[in-house]
C-alpha cells in the first residue's frame, strides 16, 4: 500500500509555518506500515493543484490532503478533489446542521462561506472535527469489489484540529480499511527525567547499539529525555514479546528516573501520585510566573489535588501572602535558598495543603548579576507534619542554573519543580515517614 | 523566475524530523520575490529522485535539493543530478583538499566513501561547507546568453550546515544570477483579535478582492486572525508605499480589533498599555491554571505592571484569598457572573493595584451542565476608583462558550480574558474617567 501526502497552503511555501502535518501524517503512516514516497508541498492555486492531485492518484493507493478546508474562497482543496475525482459537490445535511450548532452556541452568524464548508464530494464520508468548523472528508474511490482500494482524504491544517481527526476517526479505519496489507511498526516511548542526553547514553549505550528489533532511539526533549522502542511484528502482542525484555533492561539501568511512558507527561504522572496518596498541593511560584500552575492543570482533574497556586512577582506579594520576612528579602534576595524555603513554608499554611512547591529564580533577558546570572533557580518543596513526621523529612531544595531565552528558562524551571515533587514523592515520603493517609488528608 | 525545492531523505518520508530547511529555504526565496509553486520531498531512491528531479525541471528556472549529499551510499543526490542533467561526474581537487584538511584538523582518516563527496558534476561550482564534510554544488544550465538562465543548487541536509550556506554563499549569488529578474517581497502581518475569521473576512473582502500588489491573505490562529500583506517592489521604501494605503483602509474597516503588527503579541500589546499608563495589575485565574500570568510573564519586563497573581483552583481558596461569599458561590456556583466579579474585585484588593483581570470556567473534559456546558466561561475586569473615578466604568464582565479539548479552552480562555482587559484599557479607561496618573500609582 503506497500513499502520498498534498500538503495545501500558500503560507508553507512562503515558508510562514513548518510542515509539521507532513512529518506528523507520516509518522502515523509508518507506524501502520504504509510506504510513503512522495510529500508535495502546493499553493493555494487550483490548475497545480489539479496536477499535483493527479499525479499522486495515478502513484499512489491513497492520497492525504491537508489544508485548504476553510470557508475562504482561497480554500479550494474540497473543490479540486470534486473535479480530479469526478464526483461532484453536494451539501451534506448533517454537516450544516453541525455548523449551525457551532455558530448557535457562540452566538453568531453562519456566514455563506461557512456554508460552503458543508459541501462534499459525492459518496464521501465527512469526518467529524470537534475543534474547528471544517469537516474532513473521507472519499473511497474503488469501484468494484475486486479493485485494489484507493481513497482520497483531506484533513484540515490546523494541528489541534488534524491530529485529533487523524487518531480518532482515520487511523481506526484506515488499518481496516488496508484489510491486512500492512505490517505494523509497534513503538513504545520511556520518559526520563532529572537527566541529561549523555547522561543517559552512557548509561544503556551497549542496550541501544546492541538492539535491532526493537530498534531503540534517544531523543532529547527540554528537560526531559525519551527513548524510543520501536519493533516490527505482526501483532501488537508479538511485538509486546520482543519490547518487554529489553524495556526491563532498561528500567534497571535507569531506575525512577523513568517517569513514565508513551503520552504520559510529567505532570500527569506528578498529579497521579499527589492523587493516589490523597495529597493537596499549593504552588509559589516567581519566575515561572504561572507555568507551573498551567502544566498542572492542564491534566484533567487535577482539581483534586491542586488547591492553590499564587504568583508572587512583586516582592511586597511574597511578604503579604507568603510571610516572606522582609529581611530574608532584603538580606539574601527574592532568589535565594532562604526565601524559596520561606515561600514553600508560606504556601503551606498560605493554601492549607499537605504539601507546597516554590520556584524563585532570574529568567531574563535582565536582572542577573556574577553571583546570581540569569538562569539562577531555586526551587523548594515543604510538607506539612501531619504527612511528614520526621522533620528532616518535611523540605527539599535544590538550586539550578539554567540556560535559554526567557521562555526556555521558564520551561526549565517549571520541569526542574517537577522533578523535585516527584522525588520528594517518591523518595522521602515513601521512606517510611509519610504513610498514606487513611482519612481525607484535605 | 520559478524556484521548486526537493528536499531528498528516508527520514523525512518517516516523519522522524520536521522540513525545516523547506520552511527556512522558501522563506529566503520569498524575501528575493522568487516564485516557489512546489516543495516536493522524496526518500533516498535513485529511480523515485531522479522522476522528481526531471519534473522540477521541467517547470522551474531553479531547481533546490537538500540532503543526500554526505559519503554513505545512501546519499545518492550528486549521482542522480550529474544523470538528471547530462554533466558527468568528475573529482574536484579542491574539495579534496578541503576535506583532506577536515580530517587532518580531527585526527581521523577519511575513508573512500569520503572521497565521493569530492565528486562534482562538470561544470558545477562547488559551495564551501564549513561547518561539515559534504560541499554544495551550483550548477548553472545556461548554455547559450541569449537562455533564460536556469540551474540546479544542492545542499547538504544538517539545518546548521545548509542554513550558513545558503545565506552566505548562495543567496549573494542568486541576487546576481538572476540579473533583475526578481523583486524582492517585503510582508506586513496585521494582527486582529475579538472577531472570528469568517466575520473579518465579511468586514474586509471587497479589499482582499481587489488588491493584487500588495496581496492580503486572512489566516486564522487560536483566538485571532492575521492579515498578511505581501508587496512586491525593488525596495522597502516602495513597498511601504505601496502597503501603507492598504494597511490605512484595512484599519478603517477593523478599527483597534487591530492590536499590533508583524512580532506583536497580545500579551506584550497589553503589557506595553499597563506599562505606558503607569497601571499595575492583579490576576486571578481559575479555569486557565496560571497560563494568563505565564504567558504575561513572558513579556521581558513585566514585573514592572505584573504584581500578583492567584490561581483559586479550589472554591475555599476563592473565598480565603478573594473573599467571594459562600452564599455566592453556593447560589451561583464557581462558574458565574457574580462569582468572578467577586473574584476580580478581591484580587484588585489582595494585590493592592490600579486594575484585576478575574477567569472562572468549565475547561473540561467534565464538569459541564446543560446550563453551563464545558467551555462556559466568564471573565471580569475591575478598576480601582483611583484610575476609574465613575463607578459605571469600574468592571467589565463577559461570558464566552468555547470549543475544544482541555488545553484549547484554557488557550482561548486566556486570549479572552486578554481582549477584554485591552478593550477595558483602551475604551473604558480612555473614555475620560482614567486620566493617565501623574504620581506613581503602585
Amino acid at each position: 500500500m503506497i500513499a502520498e501526502l498534498v500538503s495545501v497552503g500558500t503560507e508553507l511555501l512562503l515558508g510562514e509555518i513548518l510542515n509539521s502535518n507532513a512529518a506528523f501524517l507520516s509518522r502515523k503512516l509508518a507506524a501502520l506500515g504504509i510506504d510513503l514516497y512522495h510529500q508535495v508541498t502546493v499553493g493555494d492555486n487550483r490548475q497545480r493543484l489539479r496536477q499535483v492531485l493527479e499525479t499522486a492518484l495515478g502513484r499512489a493507493d491513497l492520497v492525504i490532503t491537508t489544508g485548504g478546508l476553510g470557508p475562504t474562497m482561497d480554500d479550494i482543496t474540497r473543490d479540486v478533489v470534486a473535479e480530479v475525482t469526478g464526483c461532484p459537490l453536494t451539501p451534506d445535511g448533517e454537516i450544516l446542521a453541525a455548523l449551525e450548532g457551532f455558530f448557535a452556541a457562540r452566538g453568531t452568524v453562519m456566514s455563506d462561506n461557512n456554508r460552503r464548508q458543508a459541501l462534499v464530494p459525492q459518496g464521501a464520508l465527512p469526518i467529524p472535527n470537534l475543534r474547528g468548523t471544517a469537516p474532513g472528508l473521507f472519499l473511497s474511490l474503488q469501484t468494484t469489489a475486486a479493485d485494489e482500494p484507493s481513497a482520497v482524504i483531506c484533513l484540515p491544517g490546523p494541528p489541534a484540529e488534524l491530529e485529533p481527526m487523524m487518531e480518532e476517526w482515520v487511523l481506526p479505519r484506515l488499518a481496516r480499511w488496508s484489510g491486512g496489507r500492512v505490517r505494523a511498526l509497534y513503538k513504545r516511548v520511556l520518559k526520563v527525567c532529572g537527566l541529561g542526553e549523555s547522561r543517559v547514553e552512557d548509561l544503556v549505550k551497549d542496550i541501544l547499539d546492541s538492539q535491532e528489533n526493537p530498534t531503540i532511539a534517544p531523543y532529547a526533549k527540554p528537560g526531559e529525555v525519551h527513548l524510543r522502542l520501536a519493533a516490527k511484528a505482526d501483532s501488537e502482542a508479538a511485538a509486546h514479546k520482543l519490547m518487554a525484555p529489553v524495556e526491563e533492561q532498561l528500567r534497571r539501568r535507569l531506575g525512577n528516573h523513568i517517569y513514565g511512558v508513551d503520552d504520559d507527561t510529567l505532570e500527569g504522572v506528578v498529579g497521579g501520585l499527589l492523587a493516589a496518596r490523597r495529597l493537596t498541593l499549593t504552588l509559589a511560584e516567581s519566575c515561572t510566573g504561572g507555568l507551573l500552575g498551567h502544566r498542572l492543570t492542564n491534566v484533567p482533574g487535577s482539581s483534586e489535588y491542586f488547591r492553590l497556586g499564587v504568583v508572587v512577582y512583586h516582592n511586597t506579594m511574597k511578604t503579604a501572602l507568603l510571610g516572606v520576612p522582609e529581611a530574608t528579602l532584603a538580606a539574601r534576595g527574592a532568589v535565594s535558598e532562604d526565601t524559596v524555603l520561606a515561600m514553600a513554608r508560606g504556601a503551606l499554611s498560605c493554601g492549607g495543603t499537605d504539601l507546597a512547591l516554590a520556584v524563585s529564580g532570574i529568567a531574563g533577558p535582565g536582572g542577573g548579576t556574577p553571583e546570581k546570572p540569569v538562569g539562577t533557580v531555586y526551587l523548594a518543596v515543604a510538607a506539612h507534619p501531619r504527612v511528614a513526621s520526621n522533620p528532616a523529612g518535611r523540605v527539599a531544595i535544590r538550586r539550578e542554573c539554567l540556560r535559554g531565552n526567557r521562555e526556555q528558562i521558564k520551561h526549565w524551571a517549571s520541569q526542574a519543580g517537577l522533578v523535585l515533587l516527584r522525588r520528594f514523592l517518591l523518595e522521602q515520603l515513601e521512606a517510611g515517614s509519610c504513610p498514606v493517609p487513611t482519612s481525607d488528608s484535605s
